[in-house]
């Protein structure tokens, strides 16, 4: 048995609980400062309001006060805060955690260095402490509902030493919660925080129909279908680019796949689809945390710079370019699929 | 305006007279021997039994008999055969057809020369016939009901010449039926033949869940969304194996994305995800045509043949494996997720 320790307990941190406590680990969960009611909840009768499910008996709660209680003697820290969180684990949560054990981290998304580099979480985080270990991250088709569900489930735990990836794999996979390792660690995690940009982008086609048809009505699946034909190609490129693999490439193909269909990121590309102002979609989703809108920001002003360098050329995202001004210019949702077509 | 001509006037072959009468043409719809029915009800009243929407006035319908009739003066001929027909319209029609008329097929498959080696359609009818023009074929993520509803869609057109590939896509491209095009014949032709195949093991998922759930539970995405990486992952090694670019790959992908949510496909692999056998699902599909069988026995057995001749690896496709020895070998359909995960 091992204690995990997880770090901000929102609904992917907290349904990874599932999985370690079947292993027969101890899992504490830390909420932050914004999971206070959360933390509440689970204590009383471990039931978790967000997440809508009660959580293993083997887990215990804390609120971030406790920290260093739920810290001490722990084997593995996983990250279980969003991309808005990243700066504050970085520099409030990881000096707490001793340099020999090994980080997981389930938040996707990327950051830019200035001058249009992009960096993954992992190293950033890694670039922040001296004498770590090694920090991991998470990727691949995942929504926490379901993994809360012991539904079928395959991710990749990527990071910089084989080792310890075989050690978190050993800890946490079950026999329904699949792990892969990989150490291509900007590939994974750009693949995979590039699908919540692209899984909007794909749902603008379904707010499209419903503002010809009604809401409600029959989806159509060839527009839905272009759009992610053409944004696997862009992400594709991009993967590419910052030097990651088709293997991981492809895992950001799958985590597409599920987050078009789950959650936030399709609601808001339907909401601006169907011809609302993003003012006004963001006042129907308020209280959602919406990583879909720093990722686009970020890669479209990543590549905005690559471009000024000449090292990407911009004509060749233009679904990504579309939804940066639909959700930056409160531009109208408009497919440019005649910038897609290529001749020969 | 041109007259197109198309032979065999399945649902998708029909389909295309939208766009084609959009544009002014002459459409001349030639059923085969077995669209009698079509083709009598289509000059009744223009209503296509199959496809369920009446046809535009632009078109005439002949039956096979009148093929001569109806290929006089075409400009272009489509061939609308799905892969049963292979053999028949290259052997029967193909000859009638003058070498200078290009042709335009909208049938996906593959065919096995012996020794592995797998060719496109294409290059097969190409291979039959002297002094031919050219012989091009439509990929990409279509389903032909949305296409005659005139929902917006993106397909590319792929052949050896690009000069009669620009004259295709000016023929039939409209403001909704957007049209690259490309020379990569087999890299496009062999992602979109194989998206039939992996559409039937993503639906698997749906199937297993609902044996455990009832049927008409709530669709789980993790599962859908991992085979769906894992179909990625064996639809680019085998693409890639025979040469094709990643751009063709991505077309597969989003081919397969609208293959998983239309059709026989999806109701087959749904079926046997049940429990249910070969042959009871088939009994239950009675008289739908599945193409997705045709191309995983044959992708199968080219690979086998591959492997033995140590130019693949057996290991690197389970999910294609999996699903051969489920329509194959009537076994019980049980994803086999420890072959698919990898450890650095």
């Amino acid at each position: 048995m091992s204690v995990i320790t997880v770090v901000g307990s929102g609904m992917m941190g907290s349904a990874l609980s599932v999985p370690a406590c079947d292993n027969g680990h101890e899992v504490r969960l830390v909420g932050t400062h914004l999971d206070r009611e959360i933390i509440a909840s689970l204590q009383a009768d471990r039931f978790h309001p967000t997440l809508k499910r009660t959580l293993p008996e083997g887990i215990k709660a804390f609120q971030l006060e406790e920290i260093q209680e739920a810290l001490a003697g722990s084997d593995v820290v996983i990250c279980g805060v969003n991309s808005f969180g990243v700066e504050w684990f970085g520099e409030t949560i990881l000096p707490l955690i001793p340099g020999h054990i090994p980080v997981l981290a389930v938040t996707k998304g990327l950051r830019e260095r200035g001058n249009g580099e992009l960096e993954p979480f992992p190293h950033y985080w890694q670039g922040l402490v001296e004498n770590r270990l090694s920090i991991n991250a998470i990727g691949g088709p995942c929504t926490s509902y379901e993994l809360a569900d012991r539904r079928q489930t395959w991710v990749y735990f990527c990071g910089d030493d084989p080792e310890v990836l075989r050690k978190l794999k050993e800890l946490l996979e079950t026999d329904y919660y699949h792990v892969s390792t990989s150490t291509d660690v900007i590939g994974i995690e750009a693949a995979v925080a590039l699908k919540n940009a692209y899984a909007l982008g794909v749902s603008f086609a379904v707010g499209l129909q419903e503002r010809e048809f009604g809401i409600g009505c029959t989806p159509a699946y060839n527009p839905q279908a272009g759009l992610f034909g053409q944004a696997a190609m862009e992400m594709t490129r991009l993967v590419r680019f910052l030097g990651g693999s088709d293997e991981s490439i492809n895992v950001g193909l799958g985590d597409l796949y599920v987050t078009i269909f789950g959650g936030r990121n399709r609601k808001l590309g339907t909401l601006l689809g169907r011809g609302l102002s993003m003012q006004e979609a963001l006042e129907e989703l308020k209280g959602l945390t919406l990583e879909s809108l720093m990722i686009i920001t970020t890669a479209a002003s990543a590549l905005r710079k690559l471009a000024q360098r000449g090292l990407a050329s911009l004509e060749e995202y233009p679904l990504l370019r579309h939804m940066d001004e639909v959700i930056n210019q409160d531009r109208p949702v408009s497919i440019p699929w005649k910038e897609f077509t290529r001749t020969v």
